[in-house]
C-alpha cells in the first residue's frame, strides 16, 4: 500500500459512530482503518512520524491557555473492557505528550465523599484547565455502564442519565472543551488471550485480578451498556469513536491521530507578544 | 571515548554536592561529568538508551505501589534560575516515563489560601502517593530562595527554614520517599543568550516575561541564596545534585540517568501474586 499523504484522509471520519442506533458487534475490533503504513513492523515509525505535529499542537494549546482562562482545552476521554488498552493508551500515545500539558484523572470506584454528591460532582472537578490536554481513565460514563449491569442504581435513572450527559457534554463543548470519546474495542477472545498472558507471566500478575473474570461472564450485558451509550449520548458536540482494540498498535496510533486530528482544527495560533520586543532586547542585551 | 559500561560509574557520585561550605560558582555550568557518549550529537541515542530500563524500573515502582500504601516513592525536585530548563527536563527526561506513573507539580507564586497556611503546607499535600513518581518544578526551596532576595519574610526566618527544612526531608526519607534535589546550574551567559532567543523566535514569545531581566539583575543574590542552600540544605538523607546546564542535551540525560540509578537502589521487585494462579488460569479458560 502507499503511503498516503498526512492530510488526505481523517481518522475521525473513519472511526466515528454513525448516528442513530448502533450495536458494538457493528464494529470489528480487529480492523486498521486508515492506518497509512503495514501493519505491525512501521508501527513504532508511524507514531514517531505523529509526534513532532502532534508536540508543536500540544505547546500551541498550552501558550493559548497561559494568559487566557477562557481558552480552549482538549479531554481525550477512554472507556473499554478490561485488557482494551486503556493504559496502554496512555502509555504510549498520551506519552508522547510534554507532561506539563497533560491532566491525567483515574476514575476509580467512587469513594464515599464522591458517593455523596451527584456522579457528575467528581467529573466536573477533574476537567482540564485553559491550554491542557486532560485525559479521563474512565469517566461519567461508568455511572451507566457498571452501574447499570450491576444495578446500582434504579434501571429507569439510565435513560435520564443520558440525557444528563448529553447537557453536561453541550455545555463543555460550550466552554471551549474538545471531547474525544473513545470506546476501546477488543473482542471476547482477544480479552481471553490477554487475561492468561498477565496469568504467564509474573511480571504481569499485579495487572490481574481476579474479579475482572467476574465482569467478563457478564459480557453480553455490557456489550447492551456499550450499544445503548453509543446510540444515545452519540451527539454532535461530542461524538464517540469506536477503536478497534485488537491490534494494540493500531489502537494507539488512531488515539494519538485523533489527538493530532482534532488539534489541528482548533487553528491554534501563538500568542502575540504582550511586551515591545525591541524594548525587552535591549533590556536583556544590557542586563 | 569509549563507551562506558552502564553499570561502572554512576552519575549521582559525580554530580553530589560535596559537604561543607559550597559555592555556586564553584560548580561549572558547561562540563558534562561521566556522559558516556560523544556529545550532542549522539545524545538522543543516550536518552534512548536509558528509556527501557527506566520504563521497567518505573513499572515496578508503580506495581508495587499498587497493594502497599507504605511503598517506595520518588521524588524529583527541580530548582533553578529562568531559562536553566526545569520544562526542558520535565518534557524530556520525565517524558520518558509512563504519564500514569507521574504525580507533576508546579509551585507558582502562592495563592491567597497558601499564603495564610505555613509554607510547607503546600508542599505536603503535593507529595507523590505510594509506587508514584512526583515531580515538583520548584519548591519550598522557593522559601528561602526568592523569600529571601526579595525579602518576603524577616531575614532571621531563612536559618530557622533551613533546619525545618531538614527536618522535614528527613522525615520524608522515613517514609520511604526517595529525594532528588536538582540545582539546574546555569550561567549568566547562557541564561542572556537564552532570554535573546526567546525574543527573537515569536512562536517563543510567550515564554518571556519582562520580569525575568528583573530577577536577572538580581544574578548574585541568587548565588548567594543558592550556596547557602547548597551548604546548609546538603543532607546525608536529602542530597543536592548540581546539573550542569549549559548544555541542554547533558541537562536532560543527568537527569534522566539520575533517576535510573536511584530507582535502581531501591532493589524493586514485582509484587507477588495474592491469587492461585493456577485456578485463576483456569476460570479464564472456561470463560
Amino acid at each position: 500500500m502507499a503511503k498516503k499523504n498526512k492530510d488526505d484522509y481523517s481518522i475521525a471520519d473513519a472511526l466515528r459512530v454513525p448516528s442513530g442506533p448502533v450495536r458494538v458487534e457493528d464494529f470489528d475490533p480487529d480492523s486498521a482503518p486508515d492506518y497509512p503504513g503495514e501493519g505491525k513492523a512501521d508501527a513504532p515509525a508511524q507514531m514517531a512520524d505523529l509526534a513532532p505535529e502532534l508536540s508543536d499542537l500540544q505547546e500551541r494549546l498550552y501558550a493559548a491557555g497561559r494568559d487566557n482562562p477562557r481558552s480552549r482545552r482538549l479531554l481525550l476521554l477512554l472507556q473499554g473492557l478490561d485488557t482494551s488498552g486503556k493504559g496502554g493508551v496512555i502509555r504510549h500515545a498520551v506519552g508522547m505528550v510534554d507532561p506539563q500539558g497533560i491532566d491525567l484523572t483515574a476514575f476509580k470506584v467512587p469513594t464515599a465523599e464522591e458517593r455523596s454528591h451527584h456522579y457528575l460532582w467528581r467529573i466536573r472537578r477533574a476537567l482540564p484547565g485553559p491550554g491542557m490536554i486532560g485525559i479521563f481513565d474512565r469517566s461519567h460514563y461508568e455511572d451507566v455502564l457498571v452501574v447499570r449491569v450491576d444495578e446500582l442504581a434504579p434501571l429507569d435513572e439510565i435513560p435520564k442519565r443520558f440525557d444528563e450527559i448529553n447537557r453536561f457534554e453541550a455545555e463543555l463543548a460550550d466552554q471551549g472543551v474538545t471531547l474525544i470519546k473513545c470506546f476501546l474495542n477488543v473482542s471476547r477472545d482477544e480479552q481471553k488471550d490477554r487475561l492468561l498472558e498477565r496469568l504467564e507471566n509474573p511480571e504481569k500478575h499485579w495487572k490481574y485480578n481476579p474479579g475482572d473474570v467476574d465482569v467478563r461472564k457478564k459480557w453480553s450485558a455490557y456489550m447492551d451498556a456499550y450499544s445503548d451509550v453509543l446510540t444515545h449520548c452519540n451527539t454532535e458536540h461530542a461524538p464517540w469513536f469506536v477503536i478497534p482494540a485488537d491490534k494494540k498498535w493500531y489502537r494507539n496510533w488512531a488515539v494519538a491521530r485523533l489527538m493530532v486530528e482534532h488539534l489541528r482544527a482548533m487553528d491554534l495560533q501563538w500568542p502575540e507578544a504582550d511586551f515591545d520586543v525591541d524594548t525587552e532586547i535591549a533590556r536583556v542585551q544590557t542586563s
